[in-house]
């Protein structure tokens, strides 16, 4: 018996075809020539060729990918349904299809807080002041004579300025004809305290014009910074690269025993300050300000990063007690520090907890609201450190673990960070073992950044490419499986596909790093958890923090076990937590006094100590763990293979 | 008739010789191979040749320089004094007479103030702090760990430290095993303020050891430093330089003019640092200090001097309406301004009043103590600038006038500072015309400081080798005057009993140098008590500052018109008064304080732009005046010649 099925696309196009019985939805579409994406080879895992049947019969298979909602509304998976009458078919763009997957985590989106006013949170502010000129009968000093104009117009009693801008001062005052726009830091934690001059310039500036601030989060592997006008309080630009100090070690420790040889400290210094200085030009540039035009920056990241940016030798964090020389450094002048936004603008380093949880891990509870949660919330960085937090607004608990930067791309032979050009996303076909990949920016594929090792991963493990210990299977009947020179390896785009002109592959020396790093990750909130007692079920949310470019794939991350196997609906994924954190702070001056008593409130626990952190590091080197009753989904998904 | 005339000198030898009665004293002394300075030639004129008669009789033709407490103890002079019995005659060391002449004025001794606590009134301190080590159970940061300990030591709440400071921290609380010596500068005045850390050293430094300070005067001509140690309040050394910016212009205008040229202030600034830095270190040798153990520096200078230090563009007050970029300049630090003390010292130049009177002249009254006094007091500084002060308790009124820098020995072909070697006292006799001089240390004299340059005028003018108007009278029978290439000279020193086997020459240039800068100061102070309608007959006190090594012959600094003709009782003379309140401040925040009061108090005159200026200056280009009646004693001693 033959059907009639009309597909309709989003263009209103409609394309009819007579099919029979029991054909599959996608073998009609292909026949319409209609183009509908089965990146998993039609075994009905990945969701992507989900439609939505509008009138008729349909018979489906199976519904892994569909939630209640979407059946209501009528979506099928291509793959995974057949035809029993006449069908009207409404084919989705793909794109929205992507978006809608329940398994996908969009980041967070960056939005100016809701309740920031300027006039009132902001420690950085722009000021007209018309001065009265001097004569012979009134000989008062130009330093006073600023001080007595911003008195009476400001109720400012107390104002501090430098040496280099008193320098300026007479020549600003004349150049601008006793008109002048000055920069202020103003006190507002601590009413008592000086204003601070920042800057003084010879003309009346629009006081509403963009004031420009930065927040920074200086990772282990990458750095990131957003350009934020301080006035309206939006993000204008945001960039990132990687932490010019990978050159001279991955980790912490290589960073910190690097920084304690001879002249080690000022190159670690230089390097850090390189990265930072090209990103604010990068940034500067997009919205044709100039780095000096920066008065304020705000900055977070791990104990380590801030000691090394700062020039302050690190050895002790690295060596028993580990001790930092500082958790809280006080504000410092750009000039001090070496950034190139104005040299007066106030550079604010935010507090950290310890030598392993920094400021970027503060400033990421922030950001996420772990402090306030009603309820019992888990936060994961998956960064190079590997920071976790557990609780709520009543207690906080964290640790870290070393993880590498394998997540963030780094230390993996065709690693990338999540920019233009990124594998974010990766389906392996379980017959023909063949790849259908997602590129960021949509050209040619460079490298595989965090999110698309992830996929990968997961992916090579399900189709058997990978055993659960990582090992290449090379008796797997395709070409993209072959020996490499470190053992066996994947092929995930041929040389002609891409940008290089190189494959990009995944080798097994990479499936080891990505072990160790999701090992890590497992082992550090499951025994954080283990010793406040919490059981992971307790979990109400758990958010994920990192730089994975826009998305990540909440059920390959469970499926590798690097995130914990619970309903996939708990988890939220943030982005970068840490620079959003800063963002916060940069704005706004109360949440940088809770970044402060976050600081003070969380408890850290040293898990170098704790030899049940080793034990389940070494039960997490498999895919996903040794235990799979740890991943009932997980267990699913492979019997129903 | 003879008579027997016993000599008896301080080493009591004894000589006795037989001359007939109306024998002069001094040929009696002559014969009997004593030697009795005359440097006035036997005139009467100096009082230098003063012994005491202990028997017998003689009689006293003139008894000018004696008081009656000198008669009374038998006090006669050796040449206006004949021998008229059998005498007993005491020789008193040449020295001893010097000093107890009433027309010498000895410099105020330097002598830490009675009421001076070091505990209480000094900003600067040192404090041991015994640090509990980390473990693994108390990991607290290095910064932290100190704050704590500072707080239950010395109930210090906020402390500040500087990023260079804070990079040593860790290395430093290792090196000393958690015992340290913190330097701590103290918010005496503003109890809210933070308190500073300055120093951080690796072992506990005997808490009362010396702990070194500077108070420093930055004369246009000469830089004066003293070495205090702030423990004890002991000026421990002094030591002064003229300025190097002299090489680039006498005067604080054509100082302004060059440092407004490209590339002028920057120079200007190095080569008063260089002199301020030379100076530090010689001060630091005598004592065997580092200048970098050096905590603390207060500055005074007149204002040009206090912005070129600092490298603040001074052109503004060279030119109407004459303003200052800045009066009180803030607390900076030693490494911000430039000076080789320890870097974090704290640098506090005190604050001036307007463009022509500076922190020398409010440093000035405050150790002069004007700002006290129950009688109207006049202060007159007798340097470059010519400040002078009127005032007491209720009221303070001050001016400037340009004086230059013939007094302190610069823009005087042969003058120098008061220094070992200088001339500072010199007699002419008054028919052979041969000076005696008096050198400063006793050796080859080198040059003519500004009180040998007063006394040389003096002398000059007294005995005829000048006019009233400064002329040589080159008709002088003496081969010691001289047409020179600048018109006449007189030779105070032949090359062959100099130090450079060079004459020295006063010429008609340096004449009119110190005619112009004596005329000056003359002006200034009497164009302000007329301007306030005070007469110098109510002025009890005429304190005068100045850099003129130990002592000034008051008489004659009034025979050439330089001072006012009073009572030589009134005056007082305090030698530098700027680095001496620069030195109470140093020791004292409440003296500090009072500083910045009498900045406020004082009321500045301006000449410039007073008719009545010029009028005074010009009629006082003469010596001493063109108004003989306005120095009744001068005109006496004239006729008495």
């Amino acid at each position: 018996m033959e059907h009639t099925v009309t597909f309709t696309t989003e263009d209103s196009k409609a394309v009819t075809v007579k099919v029979p019985t029991n054909t599959m939805l996608a073998d009609a579409a292909h026949i319409a020539g209609i183009d509908i994406g089965q990146p998993c080879g039609g075994q009905g895992r990945c969701g992507r060729c989900a439609i939505q049947v509008t009138d008729g019969s349909v018979r489906r298979r199976s519904t892994l990918r569909l939630s209640p909602a979407d059946l209501e509304q009528g979506y099928a998976l291509a793959c995974q349904t057949v035809i029993e009458g006449d069908v009207q078919i409404f084919v989705p763009p793909q794109e929205k299809i992507e978006r809608r997957l329940t398994t996908d985590r969009v980041v967070a989106e960056v939005t100016v807080p809701a309740d920031y006013e300027y006039l009132n949170d902001q420690t950085v502010r722009r000021v007209h002041l018309r001065l009265t000129p001097p004569t012979m009968e009134d000989q008062t000093d130009d330093w006073s004579r600023l001080q007595t104009a911003l008195r009476l117009q400001t109720n400012i009693n107390k104002l501090n300025i430098s040496l280099p801008l008193l320098q300026t001062i007479g020549d600003v005052l004349r150049e601008g004809e006793w008109n002048v726009t000055v920069v202020l830091e103003y006190p507002l934690q601590d009413l008592e305290a000086p204003t601070r001059l920042i800057s003084l310039q010879p003309n009346l500036v629009d006081e509403y014009s963009p004031l420009w601030g930065i927040a920074v989060d200086i990772g282990t592997t990458t750095v990131t910074l957003w350009l934020v006008d301080l006035v309206t309080g939006q993000v204008r630009a945001q960039v990132a690269e990687y932490n010019g100090q990978i050159a001279r070690g991955e980790d912490v420790i290589s960073r910190i025993m690097f920084a304690g040889k001879n002249g080690g400290g000022k190159e670690m210094r230089q390097r850090v300050l390189d990265t930072i200085n090209g990103l604010l030009e990068r940034a500067c540039k997009r919205v044709k300000a100039k780095p000096e035009e920066v008065f304020k920056a705000t900055i977070a990241g791990n104990s380590t990063m801030i000691h090394l940016l700062l020039g302050i030798p690190a050895s002790s964090i690295r060596l028993s007690p580990f001790i930092t020389a500082v958790n809280h450094p006080p504000i410092l002048s750009a000039r001090d520090v070496g950034l190139n936004t104005h040299p007066e603008a106030s550079v604010d380093c935010l507090p950290g907890v310890a030598s392993y949880v920094g400021a970027d891990i503060t400033a990421g509870v922030l950001s996420s609201g772990v402090d306030t949660a009603e309820d019992v919330t888990l936060f994961i960085d998956v960064g190079t450190n590997g920071e976790t937090v557990l609780g709520n607004r009543d207690w906080l608990v964290t640790c870290a673990c070393s993880a590498g930067p394998a997540f963030e791309g780094a230390g993996v032979v065709n690693g990338m960070r999540a920019t233009q050009g990124a594998i974010e996303e990766v389906w392996i076909n379980g017959e023909s073992f063949e790849p259908s990949i997602r590129v960021i920016g949509g050209g040619k594929p460079k490298g595989l950044c965090g999110s698309g090792l992830i996929s990968l991963l997961s992916e090579a493990f399900l189709t058997g490419i990978l055993d659960k210990a990582g090992n290449v299977n090379l008796t797997v009947n395709s070409s993209r499986v072959r020996a490499g020179t470190h053992g066996g390896e994947y092929v995930v785009a041929w040389g002609a596909e891409t940008e290089s002109g190189e494959d990009i592959v995944l080798t097994r020396v990479d499936v080891d790093n990505l072990l160790r790093a999701k090992a890590a990750i497992y082992a550090g909130f499951t025994v954080l958890a283990d010793t406040v007692g919490v059981s992971l079920e307790d979990v109400s949310k758990v958010l994920v923090g990192g730089s994975f470019g826009k998305y990540i794939n909440v059920e390959k991350a469970v499926q590798i076990g690097l995130l914990p196997d619970m309903e996939w609906s708990r988890f939220e994924f943030l982005g970068n937590t840490a620079v959003r954190g800063a963002y916060y702070t940069l704005l706004d001056w109360r949440k940088r006094e809770r970044v402060t008593e976050i600081a003070k409130r969380m408890t850290y626990i040293e898990l170098s100590a704790d030899n049940n952190f080793y034990e389940s590091f070494t039960s997490a080197l498999f895919l996903p763990h040794t235990d799979i009753n740890k991943f009932p989904r997980v267990a699913e998904a492979l019997e129903s293979k």
